[in-house]
């Protein structure tokens, strides 16, 4: 396989364009677009080929309920933590789209994987966690190629979503996606926008 | 921005093409492409956009050399573990591309980034690390795209690597990169190919 320039640009392209969406439309995402990010989703690396990441579709409302209080608990929970002149600056900001969202995902890592044989693990637990966050960011960028948006909510307790979701003693929470069409297209990400944090340079250092 | 399915297509390209990369050619890569690869790196998700992956380039070949110590040292150590007949699988599985790769990244994340101000990570610090290997992610895709080859190397200890590079307290070793020009192109992962694990079948649950 050769790659062209024509499809460096077209990664360049969706790596610019991500963005962590938190307006949705709530019309649905139609099944053979979710079968295709499904798919993509599915060809993320993992250490050992253990492909650890678990899925879940959440359509129940009660469980969903569920997990939009667990939200609002650990947003107010962290706005409390902040000085005045913060805390109103972080109240202002709409940190997840459950209300609108029309799917919603739980994503936990299963620990203790029989595929993969534990190879590349034994010093490294976390190259277990590390294919999660991978998959998450393939179904991300292959959401945003669809035109579609995706927010990543993490301000959750890990241990009230395994009991929420009722998960195998083994699975560890590792973060909750909505996903569905933007409500609206910005160039600029929300939190740059409203000037919460701008890009800081992530420069390399030699060694 | 409108993608487009000729851009969708080259996405999936590169996500189904992606491959972990252990026998390199040992010619530099371009300074010029080094660069784009690093700008691709900066536009990976972070929670807060707190940006908290640290990337050294290491040339100095003490260092390296340290480094394929450890590696050996965890490796042979993984090793015998396993009962005799998966030991001698395993130990024919070539696992690192260390000595002929000419580009080496070691990856660390930093746990207290003032970046992001610690929005979203009160309940999960994972969220730190996760950003690490979307970053990790990036860099991979991009170099695929390059035509290059990538391979991470997490058969190491942490608390040895952070001693070896000598980093701030309050970074963590996430990993260990390989870059550089494929001695060949397989189409096959080199883990299916000798049988060590097969694509495991990753179904999305519904809830």
């Amino acid at each position: 396989m050769e790659f062209t320039a024509d499809d460096a640009e077209a990664l360049t392209k969706v790596l610019r364009w991500r963005r962590d969406v938190r307006h949705f439309r709530s019309d649905p995402v139609p099944e053979t677009t979710m079968g295709r990010l499904r798919d993509a989703m599915a060809l993320a690396p993992s250490v050992g080929n253990a492909r650890p990441w678990r899925v879940l579709r959440v359509q129940n409302s009660g469980l969903r309920n569920s997990v939009r209080l667990e939200f609002e608990r650990c947003n107010a929970a962290a706005a409390a933590e902040y000085d005045e002149e913060t805390r109103s600056e972080y109240s202002a900001l709409k940190l997840a789209g459950l209300a609108a969202a029309p799917e919603h995902l739980a994503i936990f890592t299963a620990t203790d994987p029989a595929a993969g044989r534990r190879l590349g693990r034994r010093t490294m637990p976390e190259t277990l966690h590390q294919p999660t966050a991978m998959a998450i960011h393939t179904l991300w960028l292959a959401a945003r190629a669809e035109n579609l948006g995706l927010g990543m909510v993490s301000i959750l307790e890990p241990a009230r979503m395994e009991r929420i979701f009722d998960v195998p003693e083994s699975w560890e929470f590792s973060a909750y996606i909505c996903l569905g069409w933007p409500e609206f297209t910005d160039d600029t990400p929300l939190l740059h926008r409203v000037g919460w944090q701008k890009n800081q340079p992530t420069e390399w250092m030699e060694r």
